[in-house]
């Protein structure tokens, strides 16, 4: 049983406080996209909720911790998902929500957010500049800090992913699971490692943002000074060391893709599969790509996280060069 | 409590039967599409699973029943989503499936049903002929016919999408199912006027395919002589009258859309909610747009019943005239 700072009594037990709306998502087989992949490919699908993403999940257990304890205000950074998914579960409990981003998160994660009723603050700079900015909130105004992947309702909330996986009937070799702060690789890691510790936990990042598997690799934090991915939702740079320890534990492999690989990925899921997602749920796809022989014949299961994604963006991706 | 040929209590137990995979699908809000319809937006998501549509509910009944009596050969007539269906679960219980189709219906349904080791026969003319070949091959070979919204465990199957809508926590005013044969309009109708009769249920066909939605504003069968819709999926021209005559029991209404509605409800799931339909799912949205004074503030509920579209005919349906 892997020593994380997770305990699977207490993701049972949150995995019954998030709103259904959240929990319980597909997970299949997607025969044709299997094919052309050369494996079984089951998807879980974490797009068809109201904020087209897995982070409700986490939001749900923080906020109704806050409504336990009659917290009335909370903030967090966020690249785009989490500040929608922490806007809508605020909004449904009457909490102020204030989310910080970059300037250059995509403008439809910006837009949701505002429309979802939180404060948004942007800042010049990248999702590391974001999180200073919501500490410096936090500790002003003294307000609960939501801290993605270090605060464990996070952690919690993406390891119910994990529960759902590894209580279906769906035999399952492989699991590969986005990389970014870490919250989806060690709270899913952390059920599968525990329940069904002879499946395999992949963790796949962009070349683009590798601080987190250069640091697994290395099995030390290593920041990194720039990022350089269109898989905004995975993008960091500084590593949270705790994490990082939990991710030690949990992980079997962390793997680098490239742009090119994503992008791909993002196609086949919707040509093969009509799935609109964005970079980050390409990851997985992205991976078998690369590697084809190792998945060969598989069983593998990719975690379709989020498909908040520009329309035009996706356009120029997925559209490209097609004359239908 | 209507008269109709179904029963609640045999849905409830039908539920049961069917495989996870097509059960217990999303039901959520999607408010940026909802935003654009004037109304509370509910999405049943019915294309996450093995064979993107929600036919797979009913041929789980049929495949569970042939199982019990051990049948081995089975036939059915179809567009395209029954046949892949009834593939899909024939292929799990090793039973000989044959499917009849139009040879003119959409490719990628054609192929899959081929992929799932179906037996096709394609038949020059539309889904009238084929019903009519697939009658003579049971006849001929004394094997079990499904027939589509006749038989009554098409009409449980998608009944018991009634059954999850109507058991959610969502309030919803009006449910808006696309009508073809009408099993889904049908059973879903029915459940909805037993369990929740206050909800309106709003039957959606193609003006170019509109036998049955004439057939029940006259309350007599009116065939028609010819189809001229892309929602293949719902084209019929021979309302049969047993379903006629449940669907007069539970039907509040049913309306006619244009051609450019259905592929402008098409491209508005695609840009605000993300998903990849085939026509046949977007009736409901395109019912909203042609008038949106009805639904307007009202909480609706559409179900995206089947994404199974030819991907060259979806881009010039929904990207046509993007610049992105």
């Amino acid at each position: 049983m892997p020593q994380t700072r997770l305990s699977t009594a207490r993701i049972r037990a949150a995995h019954k406080a998030i709103n259904p709306l959240f929990r319980n998502t597909p997970l299949y087989p997607c025969e044709p996209l299997g094919q052309h992949l050369g494996c079984t490919l089951n998807i879980k699908l974490e797009t068809a909720n109201p904020v087209r993403c897995f982070k409700g999940r986490g939001t749900e257990i923080v906020a109704s911790h806050l409504d336990d304890t009659n917290a009335k205000d909370v903030v967090c950074a966020s690249a785009g998902n989490l500040g929608q998914a922490l806007a809508w579960s605020g909004r449904a409990r009457n909490l102020n929500v204030t989310v910080v981003a970059s300037r250059s998160a995509p403008a439809t994660k910006l837009d949701r957010i505002r429309a979802l009723d939180a404060t948004l603050e942007l800042v010049d700079g990248d999702i590391e500049m974001a999180r200073e900015r919501a500490v410096d909130i936090a500790r002003h105004n003294g307000i609960r800090l939501v801290e993605d992947s270090l605060d464990i309702e996070t952690c919690e909330g993406a390891a119910t992913i994990g529960l759902e996986l590894v209580e279906s009937a769906q035999p399952i070799d492989t699991v590969l699971i986005a990389l970014g702060g870490g919250a989806m690789a060690t709270g899913v890691g952390h059920v599968v490692k525990e329940l069904a510790p002879h499946v395999e936990v992949v963790c796949v990042q962009p070349l683009g943002a590798p601080a987190m598997t250069r640091s697994w690799r290395e099995k030390r934090v290593i920041n990194t000074d720039s990022i350089n991915t269109i898989a905004d939702g995975v993008a960091g740079r500084r590593p949270i060391p705790e994490v990082l320890e939990d991710l030690l534990l949990v992980a079997d492999d962390a793997v680098l893709v490239k742009e090119e690989s994503i992008v791909q990925g993002m196609r086949m899921l919707f040509d093969h599969a009509g799935l609109v997602v964005e970079p980050s749920a390409a990851l997985g796809v992205a991976a078998i790509l690369e590697d084809r022989e190792r998945f060969a014949n598989k069983s593998v299961a990719t975690i379709v996280c989020g498909g908040n994604v520009n329309m035009d963006a996706y356009h120029q991706w997925v559209m490209a060069g097609r004359t239908g």
